[in-house]
């Protein structure tokens, strides 16, 4: 496990040699998962275009499975870039229209849509994948809290409620039914997440009646 | 590929020795599966469950992941039980109460959590979970096609895409984020849903304004 390395504890420090080392395999990763699908990612490929040691790769992430989770939870950790337009409607378009774009803009996607695609392959991916969407589920509801602080939206909320139910169709039909995705998608599913919320569908068990 | 081979043609005829061939090795596919999982999942131990020779299975379906997409679509081609309470606010909350039945009742869950994890191992199993859904969407849009008659909904609603909003939720938790699911989550699935097909959020492109 990292926790335990020297790398890792090195790595703490940001901007140190560990650091740096896993931002080039992490990127080597996802550059290797993007040209060649999991199915033919190897650990081998991703050493060579990241300049790094087989065995240090090895020790510190275990194999590709370990590059992917990794690779997840360097993302989970960078800041999500939350809008705020002054408009929870508006800044709840934004979020669906940024998944959307993220997956199927021909210039973004590759990358993110393969690392998800990865992820569900192996019960180590599956795991980050979780921690990654708990951390940007609740970057995001951040939008909702202040939205409901300045009275747009009304008490009792489940702000994750809604940030879910707002891009949830999104990656129900990328990673699970496979069914195509038109620029309807986003816009549908922010709509239905804001009219249930206001009709106090997401509210928190305790806000209940 | 199945089409071509003796064996599969024989299938076609209901009840032959081709049918009973796969009808039992899809069941050791599932068992098995429910048992060790997709990464201790082996043809040896699938044609030992099923008393079939590993060649013919390896012949007509290729390896695991052949054997997990037909398991799909053996499944895809059965009959889905679609409720018609005579109320479609009823039917689609116990669609999406079947689903969280489904993958949450311990009696239940195992091989279809498992099938549908597996299906997202591999490409081949992501064509036949897309096929799958498809086919289920279908079935299930006759609740919808037949309350639109009755004056239930509204005219212009896609009959699929209520269903697929229904039922989203809660495949994105259990497959995608790993979020757990609590008994409420299908109640706001189908409610959010008939909420939205009300607004007219689910109209096809032909009918909206």
């Amino acid at each position: 496990m990292p926790e335990k390395s020297q790398a890792t504890r090195a790595g703490t420090r940001p901007g140190g040699r560990s650091a740096r080392v896993r931002a080039a395999v992490v990127a080597a990763t996802l550059a290797e998962l993007a040209e060649k699908g999991y199915d033919q990612l190897t650990v081998e490929a991703i050493c060579h275009r990241a300049d790094v040691n087989k065995s240090t790769v090895y020790r510190r992430w275990g194999g590709v499975d370990g590059l992917i989770a990794d690779a997840l939870a360097l993302s989970a950790d960078q800041p999500w870039p939350i809008p705020d337009t002054g408009n929870v409607d508006e800044d709840i378009q934004l979020i669906a229209q940024e998944v959307y774009a993220t997956f199927t803009d021909p210039d973004l996607r590759t990358a993110p849509t393969a690392l998800i695609g990865a992820a569900l392959r192996s019960d180590l991916g599956a795991a980050a994948l979780s921690a990654f969407f708990t951390a940007r589920h609740q970057q995001a509801a951040e939008v909702v809290t202040r939205a409901v602080e300045q009275g747009q939206l009304p008490d009792g909320i489940d702000p994750v409620e809604l940030i879910r139910a707002a891009t949830a169709p999104l990656y129900h039909r990328l990673f699970i039914t496979g069914e195509p995705l038109d620029e309807r998608a986003p816009h549908r599913a922010a709509a239905a997440a804001l009219l249930a919320a206001r009709a106090g569908l997401f509210n928190r068990a305790e806000a209940e009646p």
